[in-house]
């Protein structure tokens, strides 16, 4: 039996759908995840561009948005387990133009900016309680990299209660196999996975407006 | 360039090591993710006999032990996003015999028991604090299913400060492809992955014991 | 300067007033905070007697409505420094009837049970995730000790981001100095402070319908 | 009978007594609480000349050393409901001089500045997992107010498994009251209560030295 069959025997990958209230979360495009030289490479230049399409619309349906990055103290002294197995973070402090969001998704004023030191958008963050006090139940996450951050974030987005949505062409990898692999495991237990293309379209549909 | 290639040349995959004071996860071992006709199959049953040996090692070490199990609520008053994905899950109810942990791995007195409702072991659990008190720096992780509770437990067991061990022949998945997908994930960035042989030399050599 | 004098003079206690999704949270009204020859006495009797009336309100008006209740294992494996400070604790086990919600407040199919160990809660529960998914932003509480378990949740709510609401007639504490301390840091920091008949009239106003 | 019959007949207040290997965290000893006309008042300053002393004593023991600082963002994105019951707190940005920590306990390199946005130093802040790491099991707590941050911090201690020690010199409030009324409420559920005095005697017997 093929794995997915075996997923479905036993009843995974159901859809969750939309809820009432969607916010927009885009886990570290940073510059050093932007840069093949450093945590970059694969896919993660094609899911920058296709994320400022999003972002445009995220911004267009006035939904909140937050952005993360991963930023170290200076001295080190804020260290982790996570630095302990992928030491070159440390590098990533406020002082390091690489912990800086890409310029053709800088935030404006208002849009949340979340430093972190793990791989979540949500942990140890104030990021839920920001989604809960802005009344978003359903978090659509582009970023980076799907099998490091973006699982890690769309694991505590369903566990924090927030429908999580993951778009495939905005998220992006250093790693293809990584990528895919992860998306399967996404999409058949935690989150629902689709293009931004679909996004646009089931929204705009549910909303009563002509399809993109 | 390979994936492996790409971890190494950007720093990935460094080792934690143990730190000085090891406890024991076995994670969802229970009847229903036993049966390859609720939620098991693939290498799980393997995993579990496997188990077996380790979990008697950490009682003759005197570990603190921890064991999950699944259990919903009888009314389903507690189902969560987890279980819009799976409904499935919320036939694990307490008056549900597959909610037991297996037989040939029952808690002996003293040992928790986490009752949890997501894929991690540490979420709102309580887990975390327990390990704290007990002076636990370093958890030896088994359990199923690797892809999903296992990467997960791992995850936090990282972002909580508690060194996780994946112990390679004492973890199972109903399928083979998500099983060494995240099995490379959690190496390359939240844990040290080791057979339990290596792991029973490397701490009985720490010991200044003679080598099982 | 009076205690009241300095946090007006320093900008505390302003207002949060209502969000547009309430809920209920009622803490501990369980058999043996009931009874004064184990954790209950002073105002508690007559705060279980005022919460039948705004949980019949609750229902009225359909609200997602939770309640706490501490329970520990028979063995005492999960025990904790909670129960380290306060031993008796450990005797509320799922066996014990003083663990039990006391009869006129008993829930109803859909309701949500939380089993805690610790004073809030939120704390290691999943109630933040439920609240969430019930696209709840307000949560109007209820329940025992308004010096302890009051107190850490409604600390809680505003960490996670709903708006706390102590209804100060349906809260009670086992000793009228700590309950008063305890109602003035809450008002003047973490949330609003009403009786029952306020939150009635505030409400059914807002509604457009006549005032109780 | 008095409340602290009340608390003795039911079995309160245990002490928790230190574990192996403790840390100290300092809450909030910032400029804009060391300031009577900002946050600060009361006792607050003599708390602070008392931790110079503790201070001093936790670097000569080696004991891991963190210190928190409430910061927001300069454009107010990241405000809560803590903000919403106490607007002035947003003035408390990077920029501000008012969210430096005092001069006489500036952090050394490698002493943890955790920055919150809530009452709690543990809530969303990673201290735990930092404290963790660190192999700490007795958060030694100084800082301000008593009522607030500390009672908060003292709170999430417990909850995360580390024996919280309030040293009752060395925390302060605005306003007596309050600070008193936390101190007999911390002391009877959550945490011991002692001098610094009486811990620099407590830990130097410990350890087989003369005392001071």
């Amino acid at each position: 039996m093929s794995d997915t069959a075996i997923y479905r025997t036993q009843g995974f990958g159901q859809e969750l759908g939309f809820g009432a209230s969607p916010g927009l979360v885009i886990v570290d495009f940073v510059a050093g995840f932007a840069d093949p030289e450093m945590f970059g490479g694969g896919n993660i230049a094609d899911a920058i561009e296709a994320t400022v399409a999003l972002l445009a619309f995220a911004r267009q349906q006035r939904w909140p948005i937050a952005m993360t990055r991963i930023v170290f103290a200076e001295d080190g002294s804020n260290g982790n387990l996570f630095t302990a197995k992928v030491p070159g973070l440390l590098a990533l402090t406020e002082a390091n133009p690489a912990s800086r969001i890409v310029a053709q998704l800088a935030p404006l004023p208002g849009e949340l900016v979340v430093d972190k030191r793990l791989p979540s958008a949500f942990f140890d963050t104030g990021l839920a309680a920001w989604l809960t006090q802005k009344e978003v139940d359903t978090t659509v996450i582009a970023g980076c990299t799907t099998s490091g951050c973006i699982r890690a974030s769309v694991l505590d987005a369903m566990n924090c209660g927030f429908r999580p949505m993951v778009i495939s062409d905005c998220v992006g990898d250093r790693a293809q196999a990584p990528h895919d692999a992860n998306l399967f495991d996404m999409k058949e237990k935690y989150a629902d996975v689709m293009t931004s293309h679909e996004l646009y379209r089931a929204l705009l549909r549910r909303d009563g407006r002509a399809t993109v």
